[in-house]
C-alpha cells in the first residue's frame, strides 16, 4: 500500500474509532448489591486496608498492572515538537501496543509543559495510582535528565525511545557478531546519532564491552577534547567513546569500523563508506522511514549483515520487541526500577530466541509478532530484578 | 447482608479482580498492516492534522469521551484524609460508574500533593489528553478554590461531591415541595453541614429561589456578623443565608423550617426537632451510612417526606443520578464548562422524570438504576450549554 494511502486510511480509522482506547471495568454492575461491593459502602474496606498498609494498593487496585505513558510532545515520531495534543494519537497507539503485546494497561498523559523539572514534578504527583511510567517522545538531552531524576520514585520509570531501542539493537548486534564470527569485545562501532536512542545505544554497547565507539552528532564526531562545549549528555558520551580523542570524519571512522549503527537521517552514508569498512561489515541503518543507506545499496556495497527499522526488509529493529516485555516483567515482580543489568538481560534473552544454528545474515532478530518475544523479555527482566533484590513481590 | 460481610466481600472482590479497571483498545492489531494504521507510519497523519488544527484532537483521539477523576485523598467517603493510594479504590469505583452509567471513559488520578495551587497546576498540565475533569473527595474549602480556579481551562471541571449532590437534592426538593403543596419560593430551609456538598446545596437552593436558609457548620449557625472569622467559603455562604443575622441554635431554627437538609453527622437531629417544624416537614437526612435521623424516627415524628442516602429506604439521594449524565451531556456537545444554569437544568429534568400525578411521599426521586436518568440529565445539560453558546460541536 502506498504511503499516502496508509496515511489517509489511518486518519479515517482514527476518526471512525473515535480514539483507539477506552477504559473498561471488570466484574458486573447490575444490582444494588453489585453497587455496594464495587462502590459504597463496601469499597471503604480496601481503602482502609491500604491506608493501614500502603503496599496493599498493589493488592486491591489496578496499580499492579497499569502504567502511565508520559510525553511533552517535543519529539514525536519523525514529526518533532508538535505539542501535547498532536502527540496523543501516538501515545494512544503506544498504549494499544502495551495492552496487545504485554497485557499491560497504559494511560496516555500529554503534558502541557516542556520544562524538565515540571515534567518530573508532574510524574511524581501522578505516581500513587500507577505501577510504572513509560516516558515517550521527549527530546534529548531533557529526556535523559528527566528519567534520571525519577529513578528513586519507587516504581519503574523507563524512556522507551532510549532503552527500548538500545535493547533491540544490542540483541541484534549480539547475533550479527555471531554471523560474522567476531567477538563483541573486538568490535569497533561507528554510531550516527547521539540523541535519545543514540546515547542509550552507545551506553549499552559500552556496557556490552565493545572495543571502540566513534559517535557522530550533527556537529561531527564526539570528542572529549571539546567537552567544555557539550551539554551534560554529550559530555558523558565523550567519556566512553573515541578513546584516542581524534577528530575523525565519518569517512575516516568508517574505515576502522566493524559495525555502523545509524539512528539519524536518511542517506547519511554512501556505498563507498560501507565498502571501506573492515571485513564483513555489519550495518544497522535505522532512520525512519528512509534509512541511512537502503537495504539494497548496503548489501550491494558489501554489508554482510543489514538491519533497518522497516518491516519490508529482513531484520527489522523494532522496539516493540522490548518495551511490552520490559514493563510486563517489572510489573509482575514489582521491581522498583529498571536497571542497566535488567536491560542487558533483556537484550541477551531476545538474541537467544534465535538458535546459534539458525542465526544468519537475514535472521538476527525475531519478528515483532513473534509470540515468544514478550514472555522471554519479561522473564529475563524479572529474574534479573529478583537477583538484584529490587522486587516488591 | 451484614455490613461486616459486605466489607469482607468487597475486599475479596477487589483482590480477585486485581483492580476494577483496565485500559482496552478498539479495532484490531493482528497484522503488520494493522500496526501501520494504528501506529507507525500511519499514525503520523492524525498527529499532523491535530498539529495543524488543535481542535482536531476531538476528532481523532479519545479526548472527546474521556475524563480524569482527580483526588488528593483528603476527604474520601466517610474515611477522611487517607491519602492518595488509599483513595484509589474509590476513584476506580467512580470510573466504573462513569462507564457503566454514562458510557464515559474515566481515568483515576490520585495526586501526591494536597496543596490547592499544586493540584490546579497538575490538572492544567494533564488537560491536553482529556475532555473533562471530575474532582473527587477533596476537602472543603480547598475543593471550591481548586474548582473555581480551573473554570477557564476550556474543558468542563466539575467537583461531584459539591454539585452532583446539589443537583439531586434540588431535584428531590422540587418534587417534595409538590407533595406538600408549597412553592419553592416560600420554603425556609435548615441546612446541617456546609462543606463540599453542603455549600453547593446552599448555593443551588439560593439559585432555585428558596426564601430563607439557616446553615449550620461545626461551630453553629453561619452568620454574616462573624464574617471576619470565616474562610472564603463560609463568608460567601453568610451572604446568602440567615438574612436576619440571628444567632439561632438548630433547635430554634428548626421551628421556622419547612425543610431540613443534612449532609453532616449521624443523629444530628431529634424527633422533637422534627415535630417542631412547620406543617408537613420535609426531611432529607443524608449522612452516611447513618442519617441525621433514621427514616423510621423521622416519619414517626411527623416528617411528611423523608429522603436519605440509603438504598434500603424510599427516596435515595444518590449523586449517581447526576454525574454520569452531566459529563455525558457536556462531552457530547463539547461544552467548555458546567454552568450553574446547566446544573439547574439537570435538577429540573431529573425531577421531571416523576410525573406530577405520581409524585408522593415515597416517590420524589427515581432509582439510581432508572435507565432514563442519565440520558435525561445529559440532554438537559447539553441543551442548556447550546443555549448558552458554550459548546464546541
Amino acid at each position: 500500500m502506498k504511503k499516502e494511502t496508509i496515511y489517509d486510511k489511518s486518519a479515517l480509522l482514527h476518526e471512525s474509532l473515535g480514539g483507539k482506547l477506552e477504559v473498561c471495568y471488570k466484574g458486573s454492575l447490575e444490582s444494588q448489591m453489585d453497587l455496594s461491593l464495587m462502590y459504597t459502602p463496601g469499597v471503604a474496606e480496601p481503602c482502609r486496608r491500604i491506608a493501614a498498609n500502603k503496599d496493599d494498593v498493589y493488592k486491591y487496585t489496578w496499580k499492579k498492572n497499569t502504567i502511565l505513558v508520559v510525553t511533552d510532545g517535543t519529539a514525536v515520531l519523525g514529526l518533532g515538537n508538535i505539542g501535547p495534543e498532536a502527540a496523543l494519537p501516538v501515545m494512544e497507539g503506544k498504549a494499544v501496543l502495551f495492552k496487545r503485546f504485554g497485557g499491560v494497561n497504559a494511560v496516555p498523559i500529554c503534558l502541557d509543559t516542556t520544562k524538565p523539572d515540571e515534567i518530573i514534578q508532574a510524574v511524581k504527583w501522578m505516581a500513587p495510582a500507577y505501577g510504572g511510567v513509560n516516558l515517550e517522545d521527549i527530546k534529548a538531552p531533557e529526556c535523559v535528565y528527566i528519567e534520571r531524576n525519577l529513578q528513586d520514585l519507587g516504581i519503574p520509570v523507563f524512556h522507551d525511545d532510549q532503552h527500548g531501542t538500545a535493547i533491540v539493537v544490542a540483541s541484534a548486534l549480539i547475533n550479527a557478531a555471531k554471523v560474522v564470527k567476531k567477538e563483541i569485545g573486538e568490535l569497533t562501532v561507528v554510531m550516527s546519532g547521539a540523541g535519545a536512542a543514540g546515547s542509550a545505544i552507545i551506553k549499552m554497547l559500552h556496557n556490552l564491552g565493545v572495543k571502540e565507539i566513534y559517535a557522530f552528532w550533527k556537529e561531527g564526531i564526539i570528542n572529549a577534547t571539546k567537552a567544555d562545549e557539550y551539554d551534560f549528555l554529550n559530555k558523558e558520551l565523550s567519556e566512553i567513546t573515541n578513546s584516542t580523542h581524534e577528530d575523525l570524519s565519518m569517512e575516516e571512522a568508517m574505515t576502522r569500523a566493524d559495525v555502523f549503527i545509524g539512528v539519524s537521517v536518511p542517506n547519511r552514508i554512501t556505498p563507498e563508506m560501507v565498502a571501506s569498512m573492515k571485513k564483513d561489515p555489519i550495518v544497522f541503518a535505522m532512520a525512519n522511514p528512509e534509512p541511512e543507506i537502503s537495504y539494497q545499496a548496503g548489501k550491494a556495497a558489501g554489508a554482510k549483515v543489514m538491519a533497518t527499522g522497516r518491516s519490508d526488509y529482513p531484520n527489522q529493529v523494532n522496539n516493540l520487541l522490548a518495551f511490552p516485555g520490559v514493563f510486563k516483567g517489572t510489573l509482575e515482580c514489582g521491581a522498583t526500577r529498571v536497571t542497566e543489568e535488567m536491560k542487558l538481560a533483556a537484550a541477551y534473552a531476545l538474541a537467544g530466541l534465535i538458535k546459534e544454528s539458525e542465526v544468519n545474515p537475514k535472521n538476527i532478530i525475531v519478528s515483532a509478532f513473534d509470540p515468544r518475544a514478550v514472555p522471554t523479555v519479561a522473564r529475563a527482566v524479572s529474574e534479573k530484578a529478583r537477583e538484584q533484590g529490587i522486587t516488591r513481590f
